[in-house]
């Protein structure tokens, strides 16, 4: 409320998706905005901060409703655990000029924009730009309950891959792998931040079929994190042995992957340029690459040429907390900010991040090797590049077709601390 | 197609809802209509059934999308295995006059309208009412690929609630006797039908809230079902003491119960009227809870005057098939054929079926006992029973809050097949 002076604002949670049929439902996911203000997810409430002070506006349930659902809880109590009075939704009036963030789902939106008498659109608007700006900056430096619930998610995380680990075996499907992470997670009370990626085909990036037999010889890569009750967020990623050890062109690629995940963990330091720990992995890959003969030439120079890019084709992370990809909601405006945008050249173009790292950020490193088809068959990719990439050579590597480590990171004035510590890669 | 006549109509799939920001998503649930007719759930995709033939049209994927998804199923080798042309949505043009039904989101429901140039609206409008009861008569009798899903997820399902028995024990929470019961399904290439109910307070009908811990001498009540990836649901309800062994009071009435649910599935034959097996169930129940000194009077007396559903408010059961309460979207068209309509009697206007029973439909039958505060605080509900509720009787069953014990019927010309076999109360 501060950083508004004196604008108001309303923050909505979002409603329940109807799945079916209007008594089914999907799982319900408050938008983080909400969940960051208020603190738990209620359905179809809405947050009017104004003046400095804040009310949160909630349906009231239709008549027989605690026949159901059992008696809601009281205003009052409700207003206590979360620290502002609770009124009907009904009587919410929106002052002239209050500000909002679109909710994802349309039947908000559309309530949005009846309350405010205006177009709220699928985007911030430009009027809307300082409370878009005043959530970025307030998310941004996680405070110390985010942290806690961070590293929390983060152990989850880690016994989740732990017991994903220990299911996998030749013969089984990847839903199988995938039934013992998830096992894990919602013993704790938690759900899963994101759609699971548990594939023998980690050069698919988003690879969300889970029916795959894995085979004896197959990497398995296992791109799944946990998400607490009130929505934060761990994002991992292992590249497993389907039988249990590496052959040695696998090692050899993995050994790659953990060093420029290494590497560009230890460089996330305050006052790094999240960029420059991009471009430090893709430099580790391009000189590992170069080691094995499938690249050809001066590591720096083909960094600077993107020819790694062809092999790590994505950023080495993103921020995150309540989203996965941290208010990724509001575009660039968390990752990049003034006086940074994308580049347009392969690979660094998809950077989610080029921030200066700060303690209290917290962020994903996560830098992998693929063989996509969709760029290893396009001339335009591939051609600019000429000899520097050896075919012959790289078809030794052909048991090898995605590797991803990811770890989560928070920027601490100590140095990076790993909230998904303690997990080997094998 | 030949209820249709010579009329078009347009199924829409739906599409993935966003889930916190765009590139996160939901997990997307295809329109149930749209699974019957094709077999699998595409996103965003519709189905122009026209003049005795049938087209699916499909997004383009956006440029560089095989770089993250991987190449896309080409439209020859997709339409082989649904068995028919596959073609761009971009490319669709849908003739005048034709029908739809409404999608569940709100994007495909704008978009439903704008190919139609018409409202298309929540519910059914006047206009669909021919292709709402096509879908009805195609969908009401299961044909042999439909009782065969149906017996899969049934035995699923059945080994997700051995699975939370076993898991079962004081001093857990609920959602780790959930976990257990969602691990079978995931490692089965499954999903779950309905938000879970796992719950001590059984009285609250739809209790979502898997955070209660377990205690001894407490009933846990479990309605779970397990839903295949082409989306055929189960849907089981079991009641078990926490510690292992029903207190006398506890054993007393899920004995009734049990006798209830017994006699309503072996009255499921074909020719009956599902409204009466209701009213047979509820007249066991009404003459159990007699014997048990909780209600006085003649038990055909009691279920007239509506007294049986002071602690049994809720029908019998509904239709099961692509949707746990299969349907539904299409409001009381598949539970109620023409010429009958809901009560308007307590209990009984919950009843979500009346048809009579054919082989190849299938249904549940879910009795229970329940002490819901929000009834028996309500004079309106109780007062006009006068002395038929045994007040102090009833005292003595305090720690028997809700009971509900159900399983999936399918019926055939020999009698019922129950679908979710094998399973012990407890």
């Amino acid at each position: 409320m501060a950083r508004l002076g004196d604008r108001a604002a309303l923050i909505p949670a979002g409603g329940a998706q109807p799945r079916n049929f209007p008594a089914n439902h999907l799982p319900f996911r408050a938008s983080s905005h909400f969940l960051y203000l208020v603190g738990r997810g209620l359905s179809g409430a809405m947050l009017l901060m104004e003046g400095g002070s804040a009310v949160l506006y909630r349906p009231t349930p239709p008549p027989g409703d605690d026949l159901w659902h059992g008696p809601s809880h009281a205003a009052d109590a409700l207003g206590e655990s979360i620290g502002c009075p609770v009124r009907p939704l009904e009587t919410l009036k929106v002052p002239r000029g209050t500000l909002t963030l679109p909710s994802m789902d349309a039947v908000t939106r559309a309530h949005q924009e009846s309350l405010l008498g205006r177009s709220v659109g699928g985007a911030v608007s430009a009027a809307d730009e300082p409370l878009a700006q005043a959530m970025v900056e307030t998310r941004l430096i996680h405070d110390d309950a985010a942290i806690a619930a961070l590293r929390r998610v983060g152990r989850v995380t880690i016994e989740g891959h732990r017991a994903g680990l220990a299911a996998l075996a030749p013969g089984k499907r990847a839903y199988e792998v995938w039934a013992a992470m998830q096992q894990v997670f919602t013993a704790h009370g938690m759900g899963h931040a994101y759609a699971p990626i548990v594939t023998p085909h980690g050069e698919v990036l988003h690879a969300h079929d889970l029916d795959a037999v894995l085979k004896e010889g197959d990497l398995l890569l296992a791109d799944v994190g946990a998400e607490t009750a009130d929505g934060w967020a761990g994002d991992v990623t292992r590249t497993w042995a389907v039988n249990g050890r590496y052959s040695p062109t696998q090692a050899a690629i993995v050994e790659v992957v953990q060093r420029a995940h290494d590497a560009a963990i230890a460089a996330c330091t305050p006052g790094r340029r999240y960029r420059d720990v991009h471009l430090l992995a893709s430099r580790v890959i391009a000189a590992g690459l170069v080691d094995l003969g499938i690249l050809r030439g001066d590591p720096d120079e083909l960094v600077a040429d993107d020819v790694h890019a062809v092999f790590f084709p994505h950023g080495i992370g993103h921020l995150i907390g309540l989203d996965v990809h941290d208010m990724e909601d509001l575009g660039d405006r968390p990752g990049y900010p003034a006086g940074r945008t994308r580049s347009d050249r392969f690979g660094l173009g998809f950077l989610r991040l080029d921030r200066t790292l700060q303690p209290g950020m917290a962020v994903t490193i996560e830098p992998g090797f693929y063989q996509v088809p969709a760029i290893l068959a396009d001339p335009s990719r591939v051609t600019p590049h000429g000899d520097r990439i050896n075919r012959t050579r790289l078809a030794a590597f052909a048991d090898v077709r995605g590797v991803r480590i990811e770890d989560d990171v928070l920027i601490t004035a100590q140095g990076p601390e790993v909230l998904t510590p303690g997990l080997p890669n094998c």
